[in-house]
């Protein structure tokens, strides 16, 4: 049985499949985590930005731990996003969640709310208190509208209220600054970068892991991207994240489709082209692309060989 | 008994008193809304961005309605927010929320996932479909980071999924041009002002009412400056209007507690110095006002005269 | 002789026609002057945004102002916008306009370089120090990106460093604010609102002139509306305003030029529609609008009865 | 003799040292340069961001420029930036920076009036024809508010509008797309970060130099990074990065001023430290930092053992 505080390596977070008529696509679920276990990831990380987790309903994030619990059945830590705006709300999505089967969780700073600095780090000081599970800390500005402070995170860390960090703030120089203090305190926290293009370099500044929303299309590369950079064979590192980087075009391929509905979209339609899941469906008030961004998501592929 | 179509006037969004040790606070509750319906008030409006909906768990919320609609009891329209993330989850709340007694509901633009404006678009005509109560969109960007679109607010109205808006967008060039919009097609929507200052230039562009926050503090105030817009006495309103702003300063009195926690904690503070409520105990992560921020907004209260 | 310490009214910043190879076209310039000061403006305001200020270079706003210090001739207060990034490069401007005849200069916050509340108020008051005129605090942060404070801005009127306040911030609560702030100090400040749409309310909250741009297309009107509120008609202010506000859709009308090149793309539109400057060139990196916006802007103007 | 065409490795922004009395401290100047060419940097740029052009007179900036052409005497290319608000005023400092010396000229985009992206690439195309040297795009959106779009960076390095880029955006994501773009195109571009603390992930995602703004503190320590970076020593460059980052830490240090001022002023500061320059005095309306704040940036030094 794997424990979260040793978390490292690919994470990557888990798509929800929808059917066409936007219930939870079991089948396909259980096939895109297979998938990846399969192709040797260190972890799963359910219900995060990726994962849909604004959209979906109590029920359906009840169902997705479930689901993810009964596939990966221990072998690699699991992780469950608990999103939400503000305390209270995050904890009750904690409970439910390791009552389920997570060995973590992953919590963002508040949002709605306009939440100064120091509610924030009471915020993570709370959860890490009252969570029945370790938790992550997930640094998302474009989403919160907050960025963590990096003395603050290695504070949480060094309390035990945290245990890692997921960095998706696009804030490259700040990264380094979080590792060079993490170094400096023991390394209480393990770092992981959320930018899908970029890993080299965030190896190099002292990354941990990575939890790429493009692992759900190419989990493999993303394993042997890990493997060659904790290897310091930097310059395959580089190529293959080179080639990694052309793939992630597709989420720009979309042109009817923009925000959050772009990236996703794209995910769900080469995970749909690839024969992986059934049905590129988003939850409202999204609609899954149309044919044209199909085609052009399509494209992306076969320019990078993953498709005929 | 009141039909939530027929909204206007003062619908103060209503503080939720909460104990020290953060239960709600029933009693106090009561004495607020007791407050304001004898005030005279044409509308109350339950978790709002005020009444701390972000912080809320489902459970709490639903305790709010219950203990609001027993207080109200039909004699003005009951109005509840049902703030959250993306289309499923605020339709999840409708129902609970019409099931326990109020009239009409107040959804914000989808929020964390970035939504572009077709879909916020489609998620108001999707909670237009499904809600079981009117809808009131809710326009507040400081919070969900999307300003909603003049005319798309008007095509809403005229297709009869919004019946009314609430805007806290400090737009105000925004407002007029909604307003006009809203004049030409027939006025489909009840248009509502959330900012408690300029509540008089914002009738003069075409507002039919206000959702003060400072209506907690002083809901005659507000009742008295509504009824001399309405019979177009802009002096007199003018002056209660500036005498309202004055008071509005104990928002800017906390130097310890800022973002949210100022606003809605000298609004509580407030009603405790008014002998209104029993604690100024705030949400986590924050904390109620301490003595010297306390002191400040007592110190404003004095100056227009509400203490002595 | 009028003295720039009197500054109130209506004080339109003036667009800078050019000719299609874009030189100052100085004819246009003089029947846009004279036009203004015929319908009974209470002041000019050359070199503002509107003025494209940003674009000219040194040797044009030289011959701007000269120009306009001809026409004008001392019958209303001439105002010159000394925009640029930062103090000493403000005052370079401002000894040149002065020279050239300006009773006033308009200058922003510092931008470009990230400029702290304590450093901006330090500006006004080196610009207050050694100008040799009166300085106007310009306070337009979708230009400069910074809000001026209110209770700076009274402090440097109370010390005499500036004058006036433009106030093109979008921010009508910190209006009201600074209007009742202003009010408490004893008036040091003449304040005046940039939004050509809101004017009414600007006035109920404290106003002392309104600086619009559509009062390029039509002074007339904005000197009505002032008189109309001078004169507390409000009734009749309003129904104005709702034209005006009507009329300002003309900026709304290009589909083709976005940002800055709208706006005053069609202020130069339909002053080319209405025959008073030859040309609706813009300066580089901008072009005119084209035939199709052009004709969108005709519309409106059909439409509020400006144009047949 | 050095071409502009040939930009690569470490061409630091060269800080204006000032005297007590804010002018331009010439013989600081020539030491500051004089030490940067001794370690061996590859070229200087005059009049960047850190060089306080923001604030300099025009004829302050054409002193920088002379003074620099003379001490650098083409051994490295001379960049000189040209920074203003839109693209006839950039065009005249061009043409006075290139008649003083300068190789090249560093443009952003054009700032203060709101610029759609067609129009900022307009604007590079027309410094591209009229510009007397070659142009280099400055990519700072933290100043200027806007961010260079990939896709036209390479175009406008096609048709050879543009030799090179400068990204100080602070995506790493987004630079990461710009490499590949330009490798594809065939590398009109030469790719330079701004960012001091993270070289080495740039290098990984494909920079041919870094403009560090540290590079005034520590000259020899950048040109060590890049020749390990270049030489492929991966480990090596992150260890003097990692020392880098540490040194970087003086920006950080100033608790008394803010903004701009507290990354300029601890270079300054650091330089006095090390005796190269006479006074770390700050333009308008900046003050030079205070001892403490001074203190501060020697305790870095300290740690980092650059200073006793």
């Amino acid at each position: 049985m794997t424990t979260p505080l040793d978390l490292h390596g690919v994470i990557p977070p888990v798509v929800t499949p929808l059917t066409p008529d936007r219930e939870l696509d079991v089948p396909s679920f259980q096939r895109v985590l297979t998938r990846m276990l399969d192709a040797g990831v260190d972890g799963v990380f359910v219900l995060g930005s990726t994962s849909e987790v604004a959209f979906a309903t109590d029920a359906v994030r009840r169902r997705v731990v479930t689901e993810a619990a009964r596939v990966v059945a221990g072998r690699v830590p699991l992780l469950a996003g608990v999103v939400d705006m503000a305390t209270e709300r995050v904890l009750d999505h904690a409970r439910v969640a390791a009552d389920l089967g997570a060995d973590g969780v992953v919590a963002t700073a508040p949002f709605y709310a306009v939440t100064p600095r120091e509610q924030v780090r009471r915020h993570f000081e709370v959860l890490g208190e009252r969570s029945p599970v370790p938790v992550v800390a997930y640094d998302i500005p474009v989403c919160v509208h907050t960025k963590l402070d990096a003395d603050d995170l290695v504070a949480l860390g060094r309390d035990g209220a945290i245990v890692a960090v997921k960095d998706s703030s696009g804030d490259d120089v700040g990264f380094r600054r979080l590792a060079l203090r993490n170094r400096d305190a023991g390394e209480p926290l393990r770092l992981f970068t959320g930018h899908e293009v970029v890993v080299d370099g965030a190896y190099l500044s002292g990354a941990h892991g990575v939890v790429p929303g493009l692992g759900n299309v190419d989990p493999a590369g993303y394993v042997r991207l890990h493997r060659a950079l904790q290897g310091g064979d930097w310059a395959t590192a580089r190529d293959e994240q080179d080639r990694l980087a052309r793939l992630m075009d597709i989420v720009l391929a979309p042109r009817r489709t923009g925000g959050w509905g772009a990236g996703v979209g794209a995910f769900k339609a080469a995970l749909v082209l690839l024969g992986v899941i059934d049905s590129h469906q988003l939850p409202l008030p999204f609609e899954g692309l149309d044919d044209a961004d199909v085609d052009a998501v399509k494209a992306v592929l076969t320019e990078v060989g993953l498709a005929a």
